[in-house]
């Protein structure tokens, strides 16, 4: 720790005032918190107005959020706090098995109550100005490689405008999103949009930390998928496009190698003039 | 810094996100702020469900807050955030001229609009379970010792019910505040209560991780000070009890031992039972 000229005693005595109720865990998170918090506070020598900006900027991040938004994960996420709890949760499930895909995080727009529809459904109405792409592959176990029958793999992505359909009233009620179930081979498959950059919302204290920070608030094209199946791991995870501009300077710090991906043409389909086949592997769930 | 198992480049690559047109200040305090909670998140090995937890508790606190109440400062507050960058920002005050009058938080209960009054007034009305107190003392200038003429001294305190007035339906409009001048000696006095100690406001998040760290959220008894006096820097402090019992251990961490008062007994005055005298020492502002 650095030294510095402030009261020693100080953040111990924080720390210290915890009583011995406090649960364990609990209290090694708030001692760390605290200490941390202190230390920043001591080595920039954060004033009373600085200090007090930053209630601001959190107080107006809560008043933004409801039901539909989460303004505080957005503010977490565009300093890479979500994407770094993701890779630390990721990390000791994979110390647990073996490295099934990779996880990235789950974002402010998923919904909970995405109906199923069938392989083969087309989940892009109402979009004229993008690609359609044929995705298709399967789940399987990460070790045995067996193809997993009945899963479910849930994808939602933004339109070409940038919104997902339940940021824009022009979008009919879950548009661009989707639950499939493998079939007896394993396999899903259905058409969707290839996904297009667009900017988090920056209305809000996340887009002002965005500006001071001199950053753009544009995310990469992905997809978003959520996989589950009976007796494995839910998987939490986004593709991104090989050809997007912002794949090195996500706004969200949420790229990872292993999750990029290549559109194909597609040839001899009226539907689709592209194509994406993407394997999901999934981890056995510890008994 | 701990060495961990986690992509070494992260928090490098989310610093380094930030463009060349970031205020300097501002580069150096977010730099800071995401090294600290990175390693924090590393540290602990910290889950998404954890830190979920802790996005939705400062939504909370965003949501409860209004003009009348700011919970994000008293979330600060119990973690001694708010007395840590008053003792940083005092220390580097009292680095440019001397040690004046001690410094403490300005806490969330300040008025910017109490009104004058004049001295001998008692600002104690509708209290019938308080003891009252004759205060009065000078404002000097620290380093000539010299009385200040028409210097402002603001106060205010919370009632025997733990209440700021602005909190309490049953107390009248500026109950327990005033503003005094100091006359042709530099003197002020007035009647007040001698204050009792209260619980910070606990229905919320402040009050939740109080909870949960095992702690009272008692502050001990207290009068706030605001001193002011033109070509001098403005002091925010508040005086102690020594008589209290939660002297050593207040919820938001204020105490300081230069701020600890001592009531003495009155006589041969009807009004008050009590009396505290007490000098505010003031510091001349760069020309």
């Amino acid at each position: 720790m650095a030294t510095h000229r402030f009261d020693p005693n100080f953040t111990d005595n924080v720390i210290n005032a915890m009583g011995p109720k406090t649960n364990p865990r609990f209290q090694k998170l708030m001692a760390s918190l605290i200490r941390h918090v202190h230390d920043f506070a001591r080595e920039n020598e954060l004033t009373v107005d600085e200090w007090m900006a930053g209630v601001k900027l959190l107080n107006w991040a809560g008043q933004m959020s409801d039901d539909k938004r989460n303004e505080g994960q957005l503010v977490c996420d565009v300093i890479g706090l979500e994407s770094l709890v993701d890779e630390i949760t990721f990390k000791l499930a994979e110390e647990a098995a073996d490295a099934p895909t990779a996880t990235a995080i789950l974002g402010p727009f998923f919904r909970a109550d995405t109906p199923y529809r069938n392989n083969g459904a087309n989940i892009v109405k109402g979009v004229t100005d993008g690609e359609i792409v044929f995705m298709h592959g399967r789940v399987i176990d990460y070790q045995t490689k067996k193809p997993l029958v009945g899963a479910t793999v849930e994808v939602w992505q933004a339109s070409t405008n940038g919104l997902y359909e339940q940021q824009d009233p022009n979008q009919e009620e879950f548009n661009l999103r989707g639950k499939f179930r493998t079939d007896a081979d394993g396999r899903y498959y259905f058409y969707c949009l290839r996904p297009t950059p667009y900017p988090v919302p920056n209305d809000g204290p996340a887009g002002k930390l965005l500006e001071l920070m001199d950053r753009h608030p544009f995310r990469p094209a992905h997809i978003h998928i959520l996989a589950t199946h009976e007796g494995y791991k839910p998987l939490t995870t986004q593709i991104f496009d090989r050809q997007d501009k912002y794949l090195t300077n996500d706004s969200v710090f949420a790229v990872k190698d292993s999750l990029i991906v290549d559109f194909v043409p597609r040839k001899d389909d009226p539907q689709a003039g592209l194509e994406l086949e993407y394997d999901v592997k999934l981890v056995a769930a510890p008994q």
